[in-house]
């Protein structure tokens, strides 16, 4: 197994702490829950907005705490959704007067956690709302999910939620703008490569030198079909054909685009695929007014890609457009 | 090969291309140089700070041209110095009555290029000092370099002379303060694996499943040995005691710590690597007051990492705090 890693069954809790190390103004952590939040919250005067999910998909959701973004993120362990009390503490550690809004991919497993620790945590006092996160096109069903899965288009509904919950939102209408959010985003994505989760030691799936996985999900998920392993215009032709297709996208629109790398690819690599991704969509007459690239949703260290459209109008615009401060300082 | 790849000779065209589609208000794109630059420079009112370099690095250099960054990069095809010509006519392009600046990776090929395009550029009237980046500790000499390599630590000489630049500062205090950053800096970084140029479809050099090698070029150059493959930290503790030893850094200094991915190492990892060396930092008296986690200067889809140190004074600090405005925006 080729990675930085100590003892395997540490990893998540290593990860935190280097995170927690390099952010000791802004966030706080939480050891016993696996819990990054920040440092100022709960505040009275917003909605606390939430996120669990498995680890092995940073920077979601650890990484993108901060202001105009997440309150809070209690994953569980790499690829396994957070334990129901990890949900239940959050979201008593969170809690406002305005409520905790949780924002869940669509995962049995995150559903099952979430849905018991909302029951619980409500038992006690706590304002609780939900929005489910659905963007992936490739299956109608799949190994951990019943419905639609949620992946990179998750970055949409957190960066727009996020920036309304700064201003003062109150909770209906964060669910609102969330679902929005979710209802005019798609995502498909593929893998080049398996991946490797710490305490398996050895790739999660096979995938032959000479294949690629189309729609692939971020645990390794089977997607629509495994092929013969094409050029980088015919992948991104085929992810962005499926997607554009799915809401539908059509000629006159603006839209945002990503191209969202899954962790072990490089970034010149996805710059590759965003050119030709653009220019088809100028092509089809659909306008890029904003664009992405780089690792928001990733699955470890596979090489792929994933490539997601958000239908765009004034308030979604204003939403992106607001400024957020996170954990990850790149410049 | 699994890369995202077309053509492979117009792997780095494509890529180039991606990025100017991405930025189409603050970027221009000169395909004849491989020539990114602000699409508002040359301005009378500063130097213009230019960088060549190969590519296969990215986000170094092209995407880190921007306002408080680079004017402009004009790097060659992958892991290959930029032609004469391209120093040449970025120079001339991004003349300033204020001059230009040319930062360098110390590779004997870039220096040639670079001397070169000086030269000529200079017999044309254009003011051009140098300032060559060399924080690598791992060797003396190398496969490409005659004394020490330049690797992630340019990042921090960028950051500081492009905010001095910014702010206005003439050519010769630009040279000061880069040669000062240079002079406080250093890097060492390590190869789980090899990486594989899109022209030779086949990884650069053969590791061994449990191999590493330590001290490795970001050309996959040897390093100073290869070993068994390790654990996190200690590969970690070994990078740091090289880093450490060399400048030295010393109980009360003040430092600015970077664990650098070499393009396929995921960020989760990264911030394992940070944790670790926060605290062999902290136990060792020296202290972190800033910090940067994620990909600066990689290797293509080498997973492996670099840690960087520079020794922190109030000017350094204040550079790397101004605010700067890149072609990778990622939030």
């Amino acid at each position: 197994m080729k990675k930085f890693v100590n003892d395997p069954r540490q990893f998540v809790a290593e990860m935190l702490k280097g995170v927690a190390l390099a952010n000791p103004d802004t966030l706080r952590y939480v050891p016993e829950y696996n819990l990054i939040m920040r440092a100022d919250a709960p505040r009275a005067d917003k909605v606390s907005v939430i996120q669990g999910s498995g680890s092995g998909h940073e920077p979601a959701h650890v990484m993108i705490v901060g202001k105009g973004m997440l309150d809070a993120a209690c994953p569980g362990d790499v690829f396994a959704a957070p334990p129901m009390d990890y949900v239940l503490e959050t979201s008593k550690l969170l809690a406002t007067p305005k409520g905790v809004l949780h924002l869940i991919n669509n995962y049995t497993g995150d559903r099952m956690a979430f849905d018991m620790g909302k029951e619980m945590a409500e038992a006690e006092g706590v304002q609780i709302k939900t929005v489910l996160v659905d963007d992936d096109v490739a299956v109608a069903d799949s190994t951990f999910t019943i419905g639609r899965r949620g992946v990179a288009g998750n970055f949409f509904v957190i960066k727009v939620v996020g920036a309304a919950a700064e201003a003062g939102a109150d909770i209906d209408e964060l669910v609102r703008l969330g679902d929005k959010v979710n209802s005019v985003t798609r995502t498909m994505g593929m893998a080049l490569t398996s991946c490797t989760p710490p305490a398996k030691g050895s790739p999660l799936f096979e995938l032959g030198d000479d294949e690629m996985e189309i729609g692939v999900g971020i645990h390794g998920e089977p997607g629509r079909r495994r092929e013969k392993l094409a050029n980088a215009d015919t992948i991104i032709d085929e992810l962005l054909e499926a997607v554009v297709t799915d809401l539908p996208y059509e000629r006159g629109d603006d839209v945002a685009l990503m191209i969202n790398g899954l962790g072990g690819t490089p970034i010149g690599e996805l710059y590759l695929l965003y050119g030709r991704a653009h220019e088809q969509l100028e092509a089809r007459g659909i306008h890029v007014r904003r664009n992405y690239v780089g690792e928001y949703c990733t699955s470890l260290d596979m090489a792929g890609a994933s490539l997601t459209l958000v239908k765009l109008d004034d308030e979604i615009v204003k939403g992106l457009a607001a400024p957020a401060e996170i954990a990850i300082r790149t410049f």
